[in-house]
């Protein structure tokens, strides 16, 4: 493995070994794999899961790890090709990045969407002309339209919960006071679609899947013999469901528009999760979410307070995961 | 021990063996006691000492750690319970806290007074809200009214003097431009008081110590042979002193009322600290300082750069108190 | 070797030996070299290139670091002597960096020029008043007329380049939104006088080098076999040079004045580098410069993505020059 930017470069069986990987660094711990290996990360976004999970597991592998976020003691940095650089932007990706990278024995690199043109983020425009610029071993910490360590962390929290690899996954967006990025329902989509399961979208009009992704997701769940729809009907969609994930993001339909996608969700207070939504899930129906997730907006105190809630366990598992991924690109 | 959070939980015995390992720590190296070990800090508040200190002992042991400081690239962290999350706070610490946990073999947390209510302070409603979040050792980096990392610290500066354990220890109200917290002054007095000494604290009307802090130290002298005692005459105060602790804090008869406490404050600039203040004290009388100290508003800098002044002694022993700390925490 | 602020401290010999181990070192790597020892990082103004390679440096290295930034998480700090400090500053850099050291085995601290009096930030007011108070090992990490990091990485990379010791060095001035402090130029011209370079200074009127850093820039190159000019002439300075180290500098006519500095540079649009700059230099010139660059203003894009540019070779081997004075100030 030479790099983790999308889970889906990986077939299932290299994702299950490194799921398998994952469980076998938390039952033994490897103290001094990577001594004296750096990771360096770069957050062009706020993190709180990521950093602290990358800095814990990269140490608890005996290495050590940089923080630059450009904003907070960093100059901002340019990403416009052939941009005249007289603004408040001082040093360009060009420079940073291979710079970073060559201190680094592995360079993670969080750049949320840009969230202007769907097309734009759609391709990874920003991801990948950073990924151009890195000659050493990557990692996704999240871009525009993915976010493979959570989706690596979702894929292990599902098998320890006996999640079946067949079993009904259903992706629901959820209101929010304002659009957020498409990446983790991206990734939850198509990790779920690479595992097997039944998934199932449920969003309002004007915050459908784009196309690209839910062709993605069809192909993947294809080759595993899973399938990939979508629907409005929330409460259709909850039939006979295993797990409820739960996902802000913006409208589709007006994206990069603000005012025409807050105006779409005004009306929309009623997406907000709580145990009603079960009525038809199977009883022992889970409740995901990648968090950071609003309480008492996206979803009741009751219900993530309750059984069915498994968002810490998503989010501790973030750490094995990616301890996984740390010690499959730089061990021997 | 399996959270240090109060200074008071311990019986002086057990304060003692801290105070013997940190000096065992700091005579004989240990580089590899915490290998793999991770130390999570969280700070909800502004630090220097508290942040280097920490990183720099948990290394020297061998270990790593983490920062994550909300509203500087995390967002900022909803504490109320029952909140409809629809503001400038993204997630809730009921998420965030056991998540930091679940990455960290120990989690240091600072989270200063409220400065709104006085009872929710003295009852550290929020560190405690947090502190039931946490099923991991934890370490209280300061809260409402507490911060045991100084006072483990000054317990060894005032040990490392050759301040009698039954000396006397007059902690003083000094002004400054605005109120602070109550927690350094709490922690330094139940810290004296705790170790013997005869304890008296000079203030001016107005900045009365709370009665439940009152009783809490009085409690802990007289189970230790020593005495509390309060009162607003400096020079009476300061008559056979061993030590001077100065410290700032707001009103306690105008808690939270900024209007007030400055009006209170305006007319009290005579309690800056000069070497007038130890005529009557004994001649190798101590001034301690928890810093960080305004020069020239809080103590003249002719006294902080002579040599009665022990703050940066007390400073440096915030480092090997808490490499004790985290020892006794975690090792084997 | 008890501190690092001047490369100029340190005889030729010394400074060939520090390039010596600095190549060891990438070769042979030592990741127990410093085991628990704590570099302290202190920066009172941003970094990118600084940050990061201190700390992957010093892991590599097996040691730990830590990270203090007035101003984010940490209070602003005060310079000024017999300051009363009843403003934004909570504390004085007379309890800070003594404090800060006391933590580490070595502290790097980063202080730009104030900008404001000449003469001050020749004499390094600022710098000299926080060396004076550190009793450990000492780094520059930038000060107002110093960056001697980045003078022996640059160093290392005309030794790999082949750059003869006798080759001739022009630093040129180059156009930028707002005056820069002095210390890179300062830094790099003397750097190559001390190497023994032909080194020539182009630059506008009004953006002389102050005596006394010429002088110091003669007293080396002399020492060295060397020779230091300065001419506003490009063409002619450009004539047979080996290398182009491109920098941006405030005017020291108008030091201070941004007003009069800015109308000045306002008619200096054509102190920008391209291809063109080189065509009276030696063929396989080369361009250098210590980042961060502003393209399209500084320079070309078309040149500093080409062959002749060796930024990313510069920023590269600020680690491993630094990892050299690490082991050297600290290994046994």
């Amino acid at each position: 493995m030479k790099r983790f930017v999308d889970l889906a470069e990986l077939d299932t069986v290299a994702v299950r070994d490194l799921v398998t990987l994952a469980t076998r660094l938390e039952q033994s711990p490897r103290p001094q794999a990577l001594a004296g290996k750096v990771l360096g990360l770069l957050f062009m976004n706020p993190s709180l899961r990521t950093l602290a999970s990358f800095q814990a597991g990269m140490s608890r592998l005996g290495g050590n790890s940089f923080v630059i976020t450009p904003g907070a003691g960093t100059w901002n940095l340019e990403t416009r090709l052939g941009a005249v650089m007289n603004g408040d932007r001082a040093e360009h990706i060009r420079e940073g990045i291979p710079v970073l990278a060559s201190y680094s024995d592995v360079l993670g690199v969080r750049a949320f969407a840009e969230g202007v043109n769907l097309e734009d983020d759609l391709n990874e425009k920003v991801f990948q002309q950073i990924a151009q610029l890195v000659d050493k071993p990557l990692i996704n910490m999240e871009s525009a339209m993915n976010h493979p360590c959570q989706a690596l962390a979702d894929w292990k929290t599902l098998d320890e919960l006996d999640v079946p690899s067949n079993g009904k996954f259903v992706l629901s967006w959820v209101n929010h006071p304002r659009a957020l990025p498409l990446a983790v329902p991206a990734a939850a989509m198509t990790m779920a679609a690479q595992r097997g399961m039944e998934v199932v979208v449920a969003r309002p009009e004007g915050f459908e899947i784009p196309a690209a992704l839910a062709d993605k997701a069809r192909k993947l769940a294809t080759a595993s013999g899973g399938s990939f729809t979508e629907t409005t009907d929330r409460a259709a969609a909850m039939k006979g469901a295993h797990v409820l994930y739960a996902k802000e993001w913006g409208s589709t339909r007006h994206y990069g528009d603000a005012k025409a996608d807050g105006e779409l969700r005004r009306q929309l207070s009623d997406w907000k999760v709580d145990e009603s939504w079960f009525a038809n899930a199977r009883p022992e129906a889970r409740f995901m979410h990648c968090l950071p997730v609003r309480r008492n907006v996206v979803v009741a105190d009751s219900l993530l307070d309750g059984p069915r809630s498994v968002v810490l366990r998503e989010a501790y598992n973030r750490m094995p995961a990616q301890m996984a991924v740390l010690h499959r690109l730089l061990a021997r």
